[in-house]
């Protein structure tokens, strides 16, 4: 299956093998510049500039390894020049499209597999971004919808922690109402919404401030009846981690649910690894 | 200055500005293929396959910034598939030249303007990488020779906590002794050095056990006679992170050394930049 919009939810997808690009004659350009042999995964990053570390943090840590020479292969392309992306969806800002289009061209020109986009505000661009090249998407959303259905396939209300463009731009919503979730923000609150306050925080480097911020947010969607929480922006993760504490519902970290996605994608073989290997790897840590 | 082998100690070297690129007619397929339009930094990653990682974290920690769009643009090629370098230099394992030259050569052709290369026993091969393309590569040793002279000038012997492979190469020990200072290491204790035993449990995951072997060399090292410690592999700083209890001499970080000094050279305008930005994102923590 070689199509621009890859679902992690579908688990009848198989890997594109070296052999299958081998015999098709619209991948030949691509097949001239590759330089690596295994499937490669290639990465739009700089959106904004640590997400892809944690993204590449999460992918080591989940890819069941021996050695070295074991995990993916990857090229990552940064652009941090690229416009906010809640400016433009809020605020009539400049669009990202055309910094967020040379990467996804960049990457499918470079000869990857599979791309990843570590950034949940990127996807309200998604379909866009899909048909700038050749090379499969996984969406995030899907990559999240896969985890929920994992861990609680009964959780009905899921509170999402994200910027405000994210929720704005419905791409939560749409995804997990398909699969009957119903989905919590607290867009509701304006210029007292704690999530916005905590990712600002993060992104100024004052951690402790944004840890307060964001688990009061966990603490109301909670309240306010969620049954499972996201977070869906990786400045959350950054400041959380994988827990909050005191909050007693399930948290899925969506860049860690887009690196699971993306091994099992590219390790179809092997069912559950990489839940198995970050489980291992957290023990040992 | 546009050479093979750019040198992180040089302070007259300025940076390669767009402009000057447009005006030499060797750079015209570089610049066809170009796409991100601030000076680009390429990374030859994926040895191991956390190094790159903790180079990216200390680039956007010490790069000054207050917002995302003041980061710096990266593309970031790893290959964990590249056969093991100390293998190679110890014990006649496969050469990763050929498949370190693919990531050079890539990096090149998608208009890099400066590489990094964040593994030390890689620099064996330095000269050979710095001649795969026309892209300037800067050295690792040079990165952490700039720091020794900026933070400990008068330091004498200087201890190195790296693989038997990097020491073995004498990349530390030949640039250190230009600049007057002598190397000790512990690669005569054999298979008692426990720098090596500490290097394997970070592989294997075993952070504690990291710990407790990583500090014993540093001490080691200490009473051995060094005035400063490198962690001149990116395993060592993942297990003690940037200091070493009850240790009390300067330590460098080797990798957190090439992240500043990438900095420097494509922000060369702001002197000492990347140092006040790396403290400052400290106390924020």
């Amino acid at each position: 299956m070689h199509t621009a919009s890859a679902s992690a939810g579908d688990p009848g997808g198989t890997w594109v093998t070296r052999a299958s690009l081998d015999t098709s004659g619209s991948t030949d350009k691509r097949l001239e510049r590759r330089v690596v042999m295994s499937p490669l995964l290639g990465v739009l990053g700089g959106m904004g500039p640590a997400a892809a570390n944690s993204f590449l943090a999460s992918l080591v840590e989940h890819t069941p390894a021996g050695r070295d020479q074991d995990h993916i292969a990857t090229i990552v392309y940064s652009d941090p020049e690229t416009p906010d992306r809640s400016d433009a969806i809020l605020a009539g800002g400049p669009s990202p499209v055309p910094a967020m289009r040379r990467g996804i061209e960049f990457l499918d020109r470079s000869g990857c597999d599979l791309i990843a986009i570590p950034c949940n505000t990127a996807h309200q661009w998604f379909d866009e971004l899909a048909a700038a090249g050749s090379t499969p998407i996984l969406h995030i959303v899907d990559a999240v919808l896969t985890r929920i259905t994992h861990d609680a396939p009964q959780a009905g209300a899921v509170g999402i922690l994200a910027t405000d463009g994210t929720i704005h731009s419905g791409i939560y919503q749409r995804r997990l109402a398909a699969s009957g979730h119903s989905v919590l923000d607290l867009t509701d609150l304006g210029a007292d919404n704690p999530v916005m306050a905590g990712i600002r925080a993060v992104k100024a480097g004052e951690l402790d401030h944004a840890r307060a911020y964001l688990t009061k947010a966990a603490e109301m969607l909670v309240t306010r009846g969620a049954q499972g929480l996201v977070f869906g922006c990786t400045d959350v993760a950054a400041a959380l981690g994988a827990t909050v504490d005191g909050v007693d519902v399930p948290v899925w970290d969506s860049s860690e649910a887009l690196a699971i996605a993306c091994i099992d994608r590219i390790r179809p073989d092997r069912p559950d690894q990489a839940l198995t290997a970050g489980e291992e790897a957290r023990e040992n840590r």
